[in-house]
Formats: structure tokens, C-alpha cells, sequence
């Protein structure tokens, strides 16, 4: 065997034992027995000792050091093998415990914190949070940027300089737009009853109907929605809130998005570094393209109407363009998770300000929530009324991803841009839209993105689909575009 | 730290990732889509290789050989730590992984086989694991009984000649019992159709019923019902066939018998070898308690029929004694998991003969089909009709479980025993069960037995629950009382 199978070899076994501690926590999110969490926990901790072992294994480094990639598809292996070696073996053991086992307990506390709205009983475990991603950032940074050496965890090759100035560009527009549209008199929101299980029904039907492939997938309820899994086994989940059925339409494509990424990359990948999504911003871009540029589009919303009234009957609206406004309506509010696109990346920019002055020192953790406050009340004119509506409102820091938040606006950016490109090589994807036929859509997604999965770099990748450098533009250009249409501006 | 410290530190970590496979397996019986199966074997594969390497890690001989168990308790774990360490590193790693390998293969090639009633189509493969097995024997038994080796793994302390001796006392008996049976007029079967979700509500009741603990387990769908995981997180299965409510009922409270004594043990071993039941046959002796002792006496049924009265209406029985004799009704059967009490250990007595023989080598692979109809003319007195009404039935031998079948005899043998000292020291337990209430039995059952885990050796713990050493006299006293009352003899 050559070093290059030696890694591959060893590589693949990890892999599938990564898979393994995966769908653990999909389990303990949608199947495990309440009384199972503490046991879990033990459960977990012993998966990431055989995982972090086999990441270290010093075997891999004279592997490294000895093989010949033969060709583009080895070198972006190595590329990715060489990277996970160096971060695992660049955080101290000790350390990288005593993370795991704060942030397992800090993740109680923030929710309890959340449901108390009780921002001091948060606080100092949020400070020891801080303090250790500080300890990993530095270990990891070895002298450069603390929390650029934390957004590299998420997504390769970007850094806070040029995601900032990126930010800095973005925020004039949607500040704009944003004013603009609300000075505009509201849509009229849905009125009735969505049933449980024709709401599930609905979800099921639209995940086929975005090719969700169900041979290797599956739907179950969860709190907060996520896909989970890849390779031959990918699975999504989805909410019902009864009165709210956009929650479970929207959730539900936003998943089989992120899903569909990972079972349309090249089966010759499965179980290598090259079978995963590249990055959480390529994989956003990916959820955020099912669920707005293609699940929130005039067409796909007219074929929907239909589907919404043969299944619910009356539900107080009357045609497919107050659908249309009804499914794209603005409205400010506090909580992120919520937000409309106009809305939601004035979120992000937000968190990203704060978590990296937290990361670097230049904020206090005991300022935190004035400086939140503040900033709420500046980008988005109304007062924060609760912390649980305010700094407690997003799981994150409580356990430890600080870096993570700028991926979500870097998902919405690559979204544009794979939505111009895709509008211009696919012809009549409206018509087909209205059709209720994503194929268009999703097979242009899958050809030209997805099936490569870690083959190139985030950025390049999405280049490489798109004819030209990622960039703001295409969605400010698409959110200007369909708001101000939509609400006549 | 001392070694004992350092045994069980290392114990509790294997013992959490062996609960991380066993989920895997639940999972993929009762939630994996289709098209992961390919992938779930390398990672089951990759989890064994972790597993294999914690049992066989050398530094547990270390630690043996310097360890002093403080008490009864300590002792024990180490009986357990050393059984474990001394099988895992008799059985060379190649034999091991080739006995993996090939088993994985086989139940493939035999649920075909089974399917097509093609015996020739599995023989070589048969012919394959038996040579792997007695290879494995050959290298535990170090010069003993090759079928003891294997049995051992089962049920400690078990032997084939102990074994057999008492099942040649046991057939006369039951023989007897089957022809005089037989010869009466035969009870009224069920008429009715009975619905998936009625069926599968009882099944969540009867659960509740036999006090099994929801805050630590589930129900789902299965194949093949079958119980899963212990600590503090139990799970149970069962199947539906909507003209058949017994096969939903005895399934789920057979399971709940299983899951209660994983449940039930001392929380104290949670996570250690004492954490789990002691053996394969006190194990079947809970599932088998729990569903015939307990769920087919006459006191339990008689509350049943007004469950069942309830829940379906009219289904063509008229009293509650009508409905004792129709779940207790005795037929002749080619198979064995639909047999009743009075014919179940037949199977079991005609497979051990068997298979004793395939593993010394005193019956060909190519004999198998003949010996096999020979017999089962010879025992139940029915010609067998097609190969996957005989040899072909049951999965056991094509995933190398060879010795395992003895153990379903010797659960009901102890069944048998730990009914009779349950009956002496429960008052009134059948005017109880008549109201539904399980509780005195399964109370008795817990404290005796199930909470002691693998604190015992084997027929130990039993003759500590009943107060004398375990035998089948008890088991054929009850089915002789029962089905001669039951059928008027």
C-alpha cells in the first residue's frame, strides 16, 4: 500500500465512525427517551475520544509527509486530510476536553438562562466559553488573527477583513430597502388552522417534490429543524406550528437544500474528506437557494397556492399574487431565525460585530448586552424587549461557535449569485416553477455545484458554477428586484 | 489511580460505545432508509474495529494481573473484565474479522436462499461459517467440547452434556403432553380484522401495563421484534398483522420482558459489565415470564378480553374462558417463533441436536436437510413442505450463532422455576392480574432477579430468586396443569 492509501484507508474508517456520532445526535434530537440524556452525553464524549484519537494518530503525519498525490482528485484529498491533521494536532488535548465539556454544560444553562431571561445567569459560563475559544483561537492562530482562525473551522479561506468589508458594502442597501418597504402598507397575513398532519403531509409532498431523494432519507419532527447525515443516508427534519405553516414549509425545503448537497455529491467520494458539503456557506447557500430564490419565487409561491387550497381549504387570501406577498411579507422583529430576506442579514452583520470584538478583547462580555441593545435599537428602530428576544436568543455561543454566524450571510451572497447564474442558463425556469417542476432548478444546482463536494474551495467552487468572483451584488440586485415589485416601490 | 480504577475508567468507555452500536443496529431495523444499508455495514465494521481494539487492549492484562477487587461487587467485574479480555485475544483478529465478513454476507445469501427455497443455494455458504465457527471454537476451547465454547458465550457455565441431558428428560413429557393435546377438540381461533393503530395502542398499553418505563425507552415498528440498548435507554419493537392481534401483543409484552431487565438493574453497574443481564437464557427467562407465565395466564387474559372487547368489538369470542383457550390454543407448526408453549421447546430440542453435530462434525452440511425433515417428521409428525418451512427458517446459523438456540429452552425452564417461587410468594397474584395489575409480579421479578444484572453467575442469580437450584420440573408441572385444565384432559 502507498501512503496514499494508507491515509485514504484510514481516513475512510473515520469517516464512518464521524457518521456514526452524526446520527447520534440526530437520534438524541428526534428519537432518544428523555431519561437517556445523561448516558448520551457519556455516549458522546466516548465517540469524539475515538475520533479525535484517530485525527492525531501520528501515523498520518508520515503518511503526509511520504505520499505523491497522482492527481486533482488526490491533491484536494490530501489538501483536506493535511488541514484536519494540522487543527487537530495544533489544539491541545486538554483543551480541546475541557471545551467539549463546558460547552455541553453551558448549553443547559443558556436555556435555561433563555427561558428565565436571565442574562447574568449566563454570563460567567459565556465568559469561560469565551475565554477557552481565546485559548483554541490562539492555538490554532499561532500568531495571526484570533477570530479569523475560528471562521476557518466553517469556512476555509475567508477572513473577517474581507467578510467585514463585504458587510460594510451590504448594509447601506438593506438599510434602504428595509425603510423603504416598511413605509409601504403590509400584505395581509394567513388566518386559519393548519392541521398537524396535513402539514406534514404538505412537507413530505414538497420535499419530492425538490427531489428529495427519500431511498436515502427520511422526515421527523424536531424543535429546531436540521438535516443530519450524508453519503447513502441523509435525513431531514421539520416543525408544525398550527397556525404558522410557512414555519414547516419553508424549514422543510430549507433542509432538503442543505441534504440534497450532500446526497448529490459524486458517489466516488462517499465516506473521503472530498463527501461533504465544503463549507457551512456553501452548504447555506444551498438551503437558502431551495427555500427563497427557487421556494419563494412568484412562480413555485403560484403553484404552492394551489396546493395550500385544494389541502386547507379557505385559508383568507385570495389569489396567488397576495400568496406571493403573503409567503414574502417584511416585518421587523427581534428574533433571527424568523426574519424575512430583507431582514436577515442585517442579523448576521450584527452578531459578526459583536462575537469578533468579544473574541479579540476589544468587548466585555458584562457589555454585551447594552452593546446589543444599542446596536438593535440602531439597525432595526425598535428596543430589544427581553433578552430572550435579544443576546439569549441564539444557541451559538453557548457552545462555542463564534465564527459561525458571517457563513449565514456568506450562504444568502453565494445564493445570489448561483441564482443569476442559474436564471440565465436554465430557460423558463418560472414556467416550470409554476409547475411546481424544480428539476430545472435542482439539476442545474446538483451539475454545477453540488456533486463536487470538497473537490475545489468554497469560493471556487462557487465561481466555477457561476462564471465569475462570488460577490454581493446579484443578491442586492434580486432582493431590490423582488421587493421593490412586490410592494410597488 | 489503582488498576481497579483504571479497569473500569476503561470498561465504562467501551461499555458507552458498545451502547453507540447496539443503537446502530436499532436504527437500522427500524429507521435507516433503504439505500443506506451499504454504508451502515462499514460503519458497523469500523465501530467493531474500535470495539475489538478496547477489549483486546493490553494494558488491560496489566491491570488484571495487578487488580484486588475490594468486595463482591469488584469481583465480579472482574469475573466479567477477565472473560471478556480472554475471549476478545483467544480468537485470532483475521478469524474474527473474516467470522464478520463472512456472517454480514451470509444472512444476505440465506434470506434469499429462504425466499427462493433454495437449500443448495445456501449450503456452501453454510458449509463456510461452519468451518469459520469451529475454527473459533477450536481457539476458545483449547482442547475442550468445541459446541461448549460456544455456548459458553451465551450462557457461562452452560454445557452440552448438562444441557442435553435435560432435554431427553424434558421430551417424553412433552411429547406426551403434545399427543393427548392434540387429540382433543381444538379451541376456537380469532375472527375479526384488527387495525395497525388500535393494535399498535394496546401494544402501548400492555406496555404500560407490565410497568415499562417510557422516560427510558420507546416502541417503534420492526420485522423481526426485537429489545435494544439497557442503562437508560431501553428500546422496544414490535409488528402488526391486522388478522392476528396475538402476534402484536405477545410481541410487545415479550420485548417489554426483555427491556424491564435491562431497566431494572442496580444503576449503580449503569455503564459497567454488571449493567447488563447476565446471560442470553436468564434474559429469554424475563421475556418469557413476562409473556406466558404472566400475559397467557388465565387471570391476565380474563382482563384482556375486556380490553380487547373495548377496543375491536364483536371478534367471534364469546366469554373470557373462550378467549384463555383461543390465545392458548396448540397447533402443530413448521415454525418455530409461531409456536406455542406446549411445541416451542421441540424446535428448540431438534436445532441443538443439530447444530451440536454440524459443530463436532458428526453431521455434512449436505446431510442437513435430510437429518432436519427426518426429525421434524419423527417429533411433530407433519411431513416438512418446502426448505422455508424447515432448515431455511431461522436466520441463526447464517450469522455463525451457533449455541444460542439451547439458551430459549433454558430461559423457559427458568421461567418455569421463577413462576413457581413467584406464585409462593405473591398473594393473590391471579385475582391481580384479572384487574390488570402486574405489579406484584413484576415487582417480585425485579427485586429477586432483574436488578442483580450480571452481579450473579447464571443459574446463581436464579436459584437465589427461587430458593432452590434451577430445573425443569417446575416448566413441565405448569404446562401440564395448564394445557391439561385448558383442553380438559
Amino acid at each position: 500500500m502507498t501512503a496514499y492509501d494508507h491515509l485514504m484507508a484510514h481516513q475512510r474508517q473515520t469517516e464512518a465512525l464521524s457518521k456514526v456520532a452524526e446520527r447520534l445526535g440526530w437520534d438524541q434530537e428526534t428519537m432518544m427517551p428523555r431519561g437517556g440524556a445523561e448516558q448520551r452525553s457519556e455516549e458522546m464524549a466516548a465517540m469524539e475520544g475515538v475520533l479525535h484519537a484517530r485525527r492525531t494518530d501520528p501515523r498520518i503525519a508520515d503518511w503526509l509527509a511520504e505520499v505523491v498525490p497522482a492527481d486533482e482528485v488526490a491533491q484536494a484529498q490530501i489538501r483536506h486530510i493535511r488541514r484536519s491533521y494540522d487543527r487537530a494536532t495544533k489544539v491541545p488535548g486538554d483543551l480541546a476536553q475541557e471545551l467539549a465539556r463546558l460547552t455541553s454544560v453551558a448549553q443547559g444553562i443558556w436555556a435555561e438562562a433563555r427561558a428565565a431571561d436571565d442574562v447574568a445567569a449566563f454570563l460567567p459560563t459565556l465568559s469561560q466559553v469565551i475565554d477557552l475559544k481565546q485559548q483554541e483561537a490562539a492555538a490554532l492562530a499561532q500568531g495571526g488573527d484570533l477570530y479569523d482562525a475560528l471562521i476557518d473551522d466553517y469556512e476555509p479561506g475567508a477572513t473577517a477583513a474581507t467578510l467585514g468589508a463585504m458587510f460594510d458594502r451590504m448594509r447601506p442597501r438593506l438599510v434602504d430597502l428595509r425603510a423603504a418597504v416598511l413605509a409601504a402598507p403590509a400584505p395581509a397575513p394567513l388566518h386559519g388552522h393548519f392541521g398537524l398532519e396535513a402539514q406534514l403531509r404538505l412537507a413530505r409532498d414538497l420535499a419530492s417534490t425538490f427531489g428529495y431523494d427519500w431511498g436515502r432519507g427520511r422526515l421527523d419532527m424536531a424543535v429546531h429543524p436540521f438535516s443530519s447525515g450524508g453519503g447513502s443516508d441523509s435525513r431531514i427534519t421539520t416543525r408544525v406550528v398550527e397556525t404558522e405553516p410557512f414555519n414547516c414549509i419553508y424549514s422543510t425545503i430549507h433542509e432538503v437544500g442543505h441534504s440534497s448537497y450532500e446526497l448529490n455529491i459524486d458517489p466516488d467520494y462517499a465516506l473521503s474528506p472530498l463527501g461533504h458539503g465544503v463549507s457551512m456557506g456553501v452548504h447555506e447557500s444551498q438551503s437558502r437557494i431551495y427555500e427563497n430564490q427557487i421556494g419563494r419565487s412568484r412562480g413555485f409561491t403560484g403553484w404552492m397556492f394551489g396546493q395550500m387550497q385544494e389541502r386547507f381549504g379557505d385559508f383568507g387570501v385570495a389569489s396567488p399574487q397576495a400568496f406571493y406577498a403573503a409567503v414574502n411579507r417584511v416585518q421587523p422583529g427581534f428574533i433571527r431565525t424568523e426574519a424575512d430576506e430583507v431582514h436577515y442579514n442585517l442579523h448576521i452583520m450584527m452578531r459578526f460585530d459583536l462575537e469578533r470584538a468579544l473574541i479579540q478583547g476589544d468587548l466585555a462580555v458584562d457589555d454585551l448586552e447594552a452593546a446589543w441593545n444599542d446596536r438593535f435599537l440602531a439597525d432595526f428602530g425598535v428596543a430589544v424587549d427581553r433578552p430572550a428576544h435579544g443576546m439569549l436568543q441564539d444557541v451559538h455561543w453557548s457552545v462555542g461557535l463564534f465564527g459561525y454566524f458571517p457563513t449565514y450571510t456568506l450562504g444568502n451572497v453565494y445564493a445570489g449569485c448561483l441564482n443569476q447564474a442559474m436564471r440565465a442558463a436554465v430557460p423558463d425556469l418560472d414556467e416550470a416553477l409554476a409547475r411546481g417542476d424544480t428539476s430545472g432548478a435542482t439539476g442545474w444546482l446538483r451539475e454545477n455545484l453540488q456533486r463536487h463536494g470538497g473537490l475545489y474551495e468554497p469560493r471556487e467552487v462557487v465561481e466555477l458554477a457561476c462564471g465569475f468572483a462570488p460577490n454581493e451584488g446579484p443578491l442586492l440586485d434580486y432582493l431590490e428586484t423582488k421587493f421593490r415589485s412586490l410592494y410597488n416601490l
